[in-house]
C-alpha cells in the first residue's frame, strides 16, 4: 500500500461509542479515518457488546463527568493538538453538553489561527420520525450545534433542528436555510433524503430516479444564504447499521483533502468557508460528499454480496426446534450479524473510490412547480 | 490497496486496555490487526487518556463483572465465532480471571473441531525486574494459562512463570523447559531478552552483537522439550511503548497466515503444534516471528524518525518560566508523546515486510560453555 492514497495527515479526536463486536460508532469511525491516514485519538461514550439493532446488548455508558475527565487527561499531558474532532453519540444530555465544551475548549484552543480546527458533528437524536435518545438530548445539541463547523443530521434530525416538517423540495431547502441562519452552522449535509417520496413533476430538471436516495448539502455565502448541492445514489435493498458513522468519518478526510486542494488561502479560513464566487459544485464540501458515497456504494455492495453467502450458508438446523418466537429472534441476530459492513477487506474501496455519482447545483429555480 | 498481501480471513477477539491518545493495548493491535485483513471484535479492560508512560493519565478501570457481562452480551447474541483470542492486560487479579473464563468458554465451544480457536495470551504482569501489577495478580495468570495456546511473556514475566532467574542461555533454555512443563503450554515467545548482559564465550556460535535484543521462541515437540529457536534484532536507541501489544497483534496475524501456509492438516490439529520432524527454524512460530520483527524494526524506525523531527520542531518556548521541576515533567510528557508508534502512515512496513532478521535454530550444543 502506497501513501499516496492517504489524506493529508490529519489528528482527529472522535468521540462516539465503541461495540465489541462489529462497526458502528466509534468502532465504525476510526477505523475508516485510520484506513485513510488520519491519527485517531478515539474518546468512547457506551461500551456495549454490539449495536442495538440486535435488539438486544450489554455494557456500559460513560458519565458526562467521566467523559469531561478522560479530556482532562489529554489536556494536563498536552495531547489535544487535534486538527478535527468528529463527534457522534452521547448517551445523555449531559454527554452531549461535556462533548460540546470540548469541542468549544478546543476552539478556543486553536482561535489565533483560523482553520486549524474544524468541529463535524453528527447530532444523533433519532430517524424515520422517531426520537432514540431522551428528549432532553435536543435541547443540549441545538445549544452546541452554534460551535460546529458542519453538521450531519439524517432528514429527522433537519426537521428536528429546524422545525420544519420536510415533505417537498422546497421544504427541503427551507430547513437547510434555517438551519444556517438558526444555528450560524457554515456547513451542512442531510445524509439521505427519500426524494421519490415527494410529489414531482415529470418534465423537471431533479426528478429522482426511484429507488434512489439523495444527499443534499449546502456551505453557506457571506450573505448567509445556501449554496445547495445534491447527489442522488441508487438505494440499496439493506438495511446497514454504522453506515452514519462511516459517512461521516469518512467526509472528516475527504473534506480536509478536499480543503487542501483547494485555493491555499481556505485552510487558513475560519471553518473553510469558500468564497463566494465558488460554485456549489465547486465547493470541497461537494467534492468530498462525491468521493465519500463512491466509497460508501463499493463497500456496501461488497457488504450485501458477503451478507448474501453468510446467509446462505448459515446452519438453520437447529430452529427446528425453537418456538416460532424464538426462530424469528434467532434469524433476526443472524441477518444483523450478516449485515455487519465488511470493511477490513474492502480497504481499496474506501481509499480509492471509483467516483459514479455527480453533484449537481440545486438553485430554487430547479425546484418542481408543485412543490414551491 | 489490494487484498493480496492481507493473510487469511480470521475473526479474533481482542481482550486488552484502551487508551484514547495514542497506541498501547487494544487501541495498538486492534488496528495492527485490522491493517492485516483481520476482523477484530474488541473489548476494552481500562479506558485511559493515555498511556502510563507518560506518568499520569485519566479514566477507568473495568470490574471484572462488567469484562464478563460484555461476553455475554456477545454470546446471548452468538457473536462468538472467533479463530483467534489475543488477551493483554487485566487491570485486577479478578479481571484476569473473567478473561481466564472468557477463552475457555471459546475454547470448550470450539473442542469439537481441533485447531478452530487459538488463544494468545501476553501476560502482562511486569517488567524490568519489577510487578506492575498487584501480587494476586501473578496466582491469577499461573492458573489461566494452562489453558492458552502461546504465551508472550517478557525476560521478567518468564522469570516470575518459570521460577528461574535468567541469567544465562542455560538459564534462558531452562526457563522456557519449565514454562512448557509446568503450564502445559505448547507455544512461548520471550519477547526481548538482552543477551549481551551473559556472560559469553568468544568463540561461541550464539554470540550476540552488543546493542541487540533476542527473540526466544519455542513449540513443544510430542516428548513435551522445547524446539527453540532464536532471532537477534538491532535494539534501537528508544524506549517506545506499546511494542508488546504490537508484537501480540502481528503474530497473532501472521502465525495464523504461516500455519495456512504449512501442511492443511496442521490447521485442524490442536493447538497448531507441527510434527516433530518439523525443525526449529521451519515451525510456523519462527517464519511468523521473523515477519513480525521485520515489520516492527521499520515501523519502529519510521517512529523514531519522526520522534526526532517533532523533538526538533517542538516550541519549547514557555519552558523558561517553569521550575526546574515542572520543566523536565513538560520535557518528559514532550518525549512520550513524540514516541508514539506511528502506525497509520506506515502500513506499507507491516503489510509488506522486508526480511532482514533470519531465525536461528538455537541447540543445547550450541550453548557457550561458559554459561552451561
Amino acid at each position: 500500500m502506497s501513501t499516496d492514497s492517504l489524506v493529508p495527515e490529519t489528528r482527529v479526536l472522535a468521540i462516539a461509542s465503541h461495540v465489541v463486536y462489529g462497526y458502528v460508532g466509534n468502532k465504525m469511525a476510526t477505523l475508516v479515518m485510520q484506513l485513510l491516514g488520519c491519527d485517531v485519538a478515539a474518546l468512547n461514550t457506551v461500551h456495549f457488546s454490539n449495536h442495538t439493532g440486535y435488539r438486544q446488548f450489554k455494557g456500559t455508558r460513560a458519565t458526562a463527568e467521566q467523559i469531561t475527565e478522560l479530556y482532562e487527561g489529554l489536556c494536563q499531558s498536552h495531547l489535544t493538538d487535534f486538527d478535527v474532532m468528529l463527534s457522534g453519540y452521547a448517551p445523555s444530555a449531559a454527554a452531549v453538553e461535556a462533548v460540546g465544551a470540548i469541542g468549544m475548549d478546543l476552539q478556543r484552543k486553536a482561535e489565533k489561527n483560523p482553520g486549524s480546527f474544524f468541529w463535524v458533528l453528527d447530532p444523533v437524536m433519532g430517524d424515520q420520525g422517531r426520537l432514540y435518545v431522551s428528549n432532553d438530548v435536543v435541547p443540549a445539541y441545538k445549544t452546541i450545534i452554534h460551535h460546529a463547523d458542519l453538521i450531519l443530521p439524517n432528514q429527522f434530525e433537519a426537521e428536528t433542528l429546524s422545525g420544519i416538517k420536510i415533505t417537498s423540495l422546497s421544504t427541503l431547502a427551507e430547513a437547510i436555510t434555517a438551519i444556517h441562519a438558526t444555528y450560524n452552522v457554515p456547513h451542512i449535509i442531510i445524509t439521505s433524503v427519500d426524494l421519490s417520496r415527494f410529489t414531482q413533476s415529470p418534465s423537471s430538471q431533479t426528478t429522482t430516479p426511484p429507488d434512489s436516495l439523495t444527499v443534499i448539502g449546502s456551505t453557506t455565502r457571506s450573505d448567509g444564504s445556501p449554496r445547495l448541492f445534491r447527489i442522488d445514489v441508487p438505494a440499496l435493498d439493506c438495511y446497514f447499521s454504522g453506515t452514519g458513522d462511516m459517512f461521516a468519518a469518512l467526509i472528516v478526510a475527504r473534506l480536509r483533502e478536499a480543503v487542501f486542494a483547494a485555493d491555499p488561502q481556505l485552510r487558513t479560513t475560519k471553518s473553510w468557508v469558500s468564497p463566494d464566487e465558488v460554485k456549489a459544485t465547486d465547493l470541497p464540501l461537494a467534492r468530498a460528499t462525491v468521493q465519500v458515497l463512491a466509497s460508501m456504494h463499493s463497500v456496501l455492495e461488497k457488504t450485501m454480496e458477503a451478507r448474501d453467502a453468510e446467509l446462505r450458508a448459515a446452519d438453520t438446523r437447529g430452529d427446528e426446534v425453537l418456538s416460532e418466537e424464538e426462530r424469528l429472534k434467532r434469524e433476526h441476530l443472524r441477518k444483523s450479524k450478516a449485515a455487519e459492513v465488511r470493511l477490513v477487506r474492502n480497504v481499496q474501496y474506501l481509499r480509492e473510490p471509483t467516483v459514479v455519482f455527480q453533484a449537481q447545483e440545486w438553485r430554487k429555480e430547479d425546484l418542481p412547480a408543485g412543490s414551491q
